[in-house]
């Protein structure tokens, strides 16, 4: 009874603020349906609100900081001014989702000074686009404020209803929870954080912090996602949940003092940002954190190329190889172990892969546990664990380059830092040479394990320094990175484009070491991990049951079907083949589809999607005329129909549907598919039963 | 009232616990007058005791740890087994105070096993010598224990009485306090550190903390000195003052998240000493410290060279120049810098000190304030502040290179990183290359400032690793490294021998820019800073009042012949010749002595020695038959008698006396001095006044 009554209360409260804002004259920028406003309080406290198409989404909401200088950083202040301006353009990114994109909003500046001595500047920038807005906190050069420390940043987003919302615990260090889907005001990631024993890493700071992307759906149908966009030197923004109000409350991960962000003015904060629109399809395909972000720097970004791969790696994942290369370390270093014989990356089985990858158009070859230091790597926050240029003696770097080169395949280096980024950082530019010494365009980073920094954080603003870094050294030397365990991402991909993916999320990994991922799960990352950037999910497991010798009941929560159709409704320009040479020739036919499939597109058409329901997406491949669709669905079984309509008026293509067969279903009967190809135009509308857990893959060419 | 009654409980206590030690069968270790005892108590703690001649040292005094894994590794132990041995060698270091080093001491091991499961295994280690002991734990290869975490160590040293005590606060951060001298009971370091505003980080744990080395006389005469050696992989210890008991616990520097050291079995703690005699001459001649660290690795030293060095420092330091090239940071880089007209570092000033000290047998010439960033570098906490290779405008690389070359006098780099070692360590061997390139061999390091990793302090295990990095570093690079503001030594320059010295001390720059160091200060530090290595002190100044434009009344607080005098009684392999060039031409007589003291010797010899009081040495020059003496004293005037005994009987020398004019007096006449010559041999006593904060310096060379 209590809880109605405040709800109550502060429902009121809100309208009042809403009326209160109409009243102050609040200054208003508008794009079609999209309306911002911003006032100042009677406290000289900033207050902005998001409405959509006539309806309220984000209420009142304060903006302001606590800064170790000046702990009322939000409020006394006056506006000495205010600029509008409009933009737009378009621009070409290096690989995405298409190939040109429109930036197109209305901005408004607003300068505040603080009233009180010494006088503190503040801008607030707010740009607001067809589907949704940024806004970003700048510090303007001033004499008064120049290295300052944010003790707290106390943006607010009130939503104005109780949404249906798709979260994970906001967690200093790990994003690879299962979502959970709940009403906002009945979050709670008590039990979520307690039962994810297979996160290696879990701090979390209270049992109403989520993370962001942060995906919701009001009961009248709005699609609402709160996320930021070019998180740089500053602390990933999760967000705190007060239920009983719908409030929402900016939440930055603490530094080992905890302290949030040491700034040197001039300097901006990232963009939050809120895209709202009443069909779900319009988040998926929105632009706006991309256009929030810088564009390079670099201009010669021809070495930047997409692509899928394939890996000794799931072989040691499911436990029939091993990262390590003896069973025990040895005190006296790597010329005395002694070998288990089950060690993954040795010459012969890694020329076994670049052979697969060679006769099958995959590009790249990864190769896990190359290097000494797996026997004692994991666990004990160790600073000095891996050299990164150390390899095992079963494995021949130089034999592998001229092997991998004869063959036309590039590969892909690993550097796992289990954390101790002090330590990459120290070996950055020995570990980056000897990467193009020996031919290796890429690299997948990790960091599994508590950071180094000790009482750092993976989502901290030093650990987004380090990130950033990696990135900046991989431009330098040309070097594409791929980042585990980073904080999820926020559009810095345009900015740094050899940035090609990360993990930051809960990968098809989690089928092979845990209880897994629920069929639904791939039906919620695009609306919520996927916002800001790409993800290396590593999909393309055929064997999906039996896999893991040592857990024979484990399996991977989709069907075959699934599977193929992930490499569409996941965008990313680099794209695992995870699964091994064996299990794709037990498939030969369905596999045709990975080997075809591109991580390039000139277009992306958002079908049908539902967060936590389906998902349908069709893509066009870069620079040709195939058009790829993928269709999933979560743990109901469900019908797809797909209007070809994004296909040239009268032209003729052949279709080829990788479907799940009539009996399949993720848990009893997942390897079922069946393989049909039809001819189609853009009048066809394709209609396809998914299984349970199940989707669709369709390559459709011009005849 | 109740203090005395205290003390005298304790006292039979104490007495009990001796006893006590007896009747459990105590371990015993002798050499000559020091007598080791150790035994385990009812509950299975490990104590130790130590006594000189009979008289009790260090009544029973526990020893043990808090892990994280296990918060009782201090009791339930049982003696598994014991071994002893015996070492009497000599070794000759690469430079030093003595050619020749005997190490001599009788070793005990106590093997220990806790009785509990599962059994942890702790070794205790003990080395009696003639003039004290060292112990340090160590952590045997063991099923249970291999990471682990140490929370706390608990070793104390329990005094049998009150002692007097010199001492500065135990500082995570600084060690640049003044001393004070009190009883230990008296020891309260609150006015101390609250007045100690020209320090500019302190982090001082309670107001009981004192910093080692701690000297000690106990009213019967002995003379104790406290500290540790080889500090590696572990936090600095300091000690926790109990007045009323007069116990010491140790007090070890915690890292960001409060833990104190992460280690990995095997493993073992740097040594604890204590160094006892009834003659404080003994405590400045013991090596004990020195004998406790290891040999280095490398075998080619050759490369390694104590020098004397001028800089362009001092200027600074008084205010005459800057180091900054600018009076404001330019948001836009150093090209849009506006030259204040008072940098330094400029070239045709470089070059001024580079004639002056090719013409004086000065081989090195140290320059601060070249490289760009000095506009913006303190007190912000900022991570990125020097890159360590770019020059100002005004400073020419390559033409300073050349011209020093010409001259035949080497350059030494500086590299202020402003206490942001993770900034540091990414440059490094960027950094190094640099001062390979241009011909510099040896670098003088600072971390003026909060350290970076934030949360770390300049004495927690991961900037004493880091320090040890640096000096790893300049063994690959053949660098010899100053460091400034490292932890205080504990005799690593055994194991690095191009670690020539540390500061880690309150040096002469005090009285240019603070209210300077009392006319005892060089008397207690050899006692305490110096036990574990060498100070870049920076002695030599000869214009001692009226040196900071600003500060009109600012003095230093000794004469001039004090320090010349200083040249000798501090020692170190590198000294600093300190003043401006001019100032020195003002007294070129008495520059003499520091144109011609050497920095390396072939013997030293304590002829007096009271710690706050005075303190005469003399050295022998290495591969020379010339001796030099240094004597000082403290605020008051007194004789030293020198007996020449240390020359070559029946030989005949010329002595060179630079003394305090009759009329000379640190405070109102500091600059007035005298020479004379004079014809010495062994059976000579020279008996020379030393004014009030004076000193007397003599040369003498065979005839």
């Amino acid at each position: 009874m209590l809880f109605k009554r405040l709800f109550f209360i502060f429902s009121g409260l809100c309208m009042l603020q809403s009326a209160a804002a109409q009243e102050h004259n609040a200054l208003q920028v508008e794009m079609n349906k999209v309306r911002l406003s911003f006032y100042l309080d009677g406290d000289g406290r900033p207050v902005y609100a998001l409405a959509y198409n006539g309806r309220l989404v984000i209420a009142d909401s304060r903006q302001g900081f606590v800064l170790e200088q000046d702990s009322l950083f939000y409020k006394g202040f006056a506006i000495t001014g205010t600029e509008k301006s409009s933009v737009n353009e378009t621009w070409q990114p290096v690989w995405g989702e298409v190939s040109s994109i429109r930036d197109h909003y209305e901005q408004l500046t607003v300068h505040l000074k603080q009233q009180q001595a010494p006088g503190y500047l503040l801008d607030l920038v707010f740009r607001v686009f067809e589907d949704g807005m940024g806004f970003r906190y700048e510090f303007p050069q001033q004499p008064g404020l120049k290295y300052f420390i944010v003790k707290d940043e106390l943006t607010e987003f009130n939503l104005t209803s109780d949404p249906l919302t798709f979260w994970i615990p906001g967690d200093y260090d790990s994003n690879e929870y299962a979502y959970t889907t709940s009403k906002l005001s009945q979050v709670n990631n008590t039990q979520q954080v307690q039962s994810a024993t297979d996160i290696a890493v879990r701090t979390v700071p209270d049992p109403y912090a989520v993370q962001t992307p942060l995906m919701m759906k009001t009961e009248d149908n709005l699609y609402i996602n709160i996320h930021e966009a070019a998180l740089v030197n500053y602390p990933a923004m999760q967000l705190h949940v007060n239920g009983a109000v719908h409030q929402l409350t900016s939440s930055l991960v603490p530094d080992a003092v905890g302290n949030k962000a040491y700034l040197h003015a001039p300097c901006k904060t990232p963009w939050r940002t809120i895209i709202v629109s009443d069909k779900a399809a319009d988040v998926l395909a929105s632009k706006l954190i991309l256009n929030l972000n810088e564009p390079p720097a670099a201009t010669d970004l021809s070495w930047i190329r997409p692509m899928k791969f394939v890996g000794v790696w799931w072989e040691m994942q499911t436990g029939k190889s091993t990262w390590n290369y003896a069973d025990a370390a040895s005190e006296r270093g790597k010329d005395d172990l002694v070998p288990n014989g089950r060690h993954g990356a040795n010459t012969a089985n890694v020329k076994k892969y670049i052979d697969f990858a060679a006769a099958n158009n995959i590009k790249g070859v990864l190769v896990e546990g190359w290097n000494t230091g797996w026997e004692d790597w994991f666990g004990n926050w160790k600073e000095n664990v891996f050299d990164f240029v150390t390899p095992y003696p079963d494995f021949n770097v130089k034999e592998i380059e001229d092997y991998a080169a004869a063959k036309g395949v590039q590969m892909i280096m690993h550097n796992e830092t289990s954390g101790s980024a002090t330590n990459y950082e120290r070996q950055l530019d020995t570990a980056f040479r000897f990467m193009q010494a020996y031919g290796y365009p890429a690299v997948k980073t990790g960091y599994v394990g508590k950071i180094i920094p000790r009482g750092e954080h993976h989502d901290g603003q030093w650990m987004v320094n380090h990130y950033e870094r990696v990135a900046q050294k991989g431009m330098q030397y040309h070097i594409m990175i791929d980042a585990h365990e980073p904080p999820r991402p926020t559009g810095l991909q345009r900015t740094y484009p050899n940035w090609l993916a990360c993990e930051a999320g809960r990968g098809n990994e989690y089928n092979a070491f845990s209880n897994g991922n629920a069929p639904e799960h791939e039906t919620i990352l695009p609306f919520t991990r996927l916002m800001g950037g790409p993800m290396d999910y590593t999909p393309g497991i055929f064997k999906l049951k039996g896999y893991a010798p040592n857990m024979p009941d484990r399996q991977v929560h989709t069907t075959l079907a699934k599977q193929l159709a992930l490499y569409v409704t996941i965008y990313s320009p680099v794209q695992m083949v995870a699964d091994l040479p064996e299990n794709y020739a037990a498939h030969a036919d369905a596999f045709n589809f990975i080997k075809e499939v591109p991580v390039d597109w000139n277009d992306t058409r958002i079908i049908a999607a539902e967060p936590g329901d389906y998902i349908t997406i069709a893509r066009k491949e870069k620079g040709k005329s195939n058009w790829y669709v993928g269709a999933i669905t979560d743990e109901n079984s469900r019908k797809a129909a797909i209007p070809l309509q994004f296909l040239d008026k009268g032209k003729k293509y052949r279709a080829t549907v990788y479907a799940d067969a009539p009996d399949a279903d993720w848990k009893k009967n997942p390897e079922a598919y069946q393989i049909k190809t039809s001819v189609v135009d853009a009048n066809t509308v394709l209609t396809i039963q998914l299984a349970a857990g199940g989707g669709a893959a369709i390559a459709i060419q011009p005849m």
